[in-house]
């Protein structure tokens, strides 16, 4: 359930054939969702598309009119099939230019006349973007509008976002409190609602595990989320004397 | 980029806060493109949304329009944040209510007693729905439309993805072929480039790697897709000169 807004909303895009055909699995998206939540970012969307111009440029559009941030991972990098800045650049109706400070970063990256053609490819940014630093293997990111655009490749991605954290705004952080109980969701179910009735500011969500380890092979994580620190420990406390009763033995998660 | 169009489209909608909070990593999406693409069924598109109902309804409204196939995954269990039945029926724009079918394979399941009205939840599904069957849990998905609601337990969901797939539509299946290079892909990119103009209808895709192991770092890997046998044979073979002529010893990965 949504919680009451506190914070700016975001939306990603990751954008890649290779997530799509199962050939990837994206940890892109995982891993830009546990940036935000401490930020105060209300993460509302994540879309996957592929190597595609039309769908890019229709999604990008799409979410960046209905969220606050964007973020997208993938296809900035010098190959024919990275082609999200000019798709970028074709969302947001602007033009697009090798930018001055991106060229000469890549230009003394390389040895003499190994700075190509399709390597230039990375210092094409759409006119009006500022540069994401890349700590990593120097090829930048950009931001324009409310839409950063960053690597596909996680460790180069995940660097981008460190250096980009200092300048997004934020909103109260979200605490989340995390209930382990060995008890079935359909016994704790009504308990459960009634709780999120008594909390309606609070998220509370189940989810049931199965596990090998006997005896007790199934339980669920019951996870409460809210940026009020004392209600969350009020409805954890409720929570907590509802699986006792039950006989189901709760353990805070760290 | 895109491969010309043989089989059925399809889309993914994932159902579930602990996705867009972070805490959990989705791996059904990956699931299901892994599941999609021996069958011809070309995955466009992956949606993430949180358990909010008007969040549910525009996304699966638009995919169910815009694909032949839509597959969800999430939000069928006993709890008060499983909704996702009730949104695929306010989607479609129909009742809701027990399925009989459902209702007695939940029935037996329990203990006298046990069946109580938040584990009958699990029955209710949207009116004209046929039930896709779990044999993991018992608690059925349903089908409506072109639409397949399946669990979000990645265990039930992929026992569910079997039970479906004799009936879904196929196309040609989508070969690939994978070489991984010792090279820059900035070195092998205007060959890549030319290779994509010779070979419109084959999706050339370049994902580069680092690795620790000395002496060679990086490389990347090249990946070659169509549903043509003899074309992506050709194409490899090409591609395998062009990688030899730069000392890049590519290796045909299985």
């Amino acid at each position: 359930m949504a919680l009451p807004q506190n914070g700016p909303t975001a939306a990603i895009l990751v954008i890649g054939d290779e997530i799509l055909s199962g050939r990837t699995a994206d940890t892109n998206g995982n891993t830009i969702a546990r940036f935000l939540t401490p930020l105060g970012i209300d993460l509302k969307e994540i879309r996957v598309v592929g190597d595609v111009e039309e769908a890019i440029v229709s999604a990008l559009n799409v979410l960046r009119r209905t969220h606050e941030l964007v973020f997208t991972t993938g296809g900035i990098g010098p190959t024919h099939d990275d082609i999200t800045a000019d798709a970028v650049a074709k969302a947001f109706d602007v033009g697009i230019g090798y930018h001055p400070q991106a060229y000469a970063l890549l230009e003394a990256r390389y040895p003499p006349g190994q700075f190509n053609e399709m390597r230039k490819r990375m210092a094409r940014v759409p006119f009006g973007a500022s540069l994401v630093a890349n700590p990593v293997s120097v090829a930048p990111g950009f931001h324009i509008g409310n839409v950063y655009v960053l690597a596909g490749v996680p460790m180069v991605m995940q660097a981008m976002l460190e250096a980009i954290a200092a300048e997004l705004p934020r909103g109260q952080k979200v605490l989340s409190l995390t209930l382990e109980a060995n008890v079935a969701e359909g016994t704790i179910a009504a308990g459960l609602q009634q709780l999120q009735k008594a909390y309606p500011d609070i998220a509370i969500g189940s989810y049931p595990f199965y596990r090998e380890a006997l005896p007790q092979p199934f339980g669920a994580q019951l996870v409460l989320r809210s940026s009020d620190a004392k209600a969350l420990e009020c409805a954890a406390e409720a929570l907590e004397r509802m699986l006792q009763e039950l006989g189901a033995a709760p353990q805070r998660m760290i």
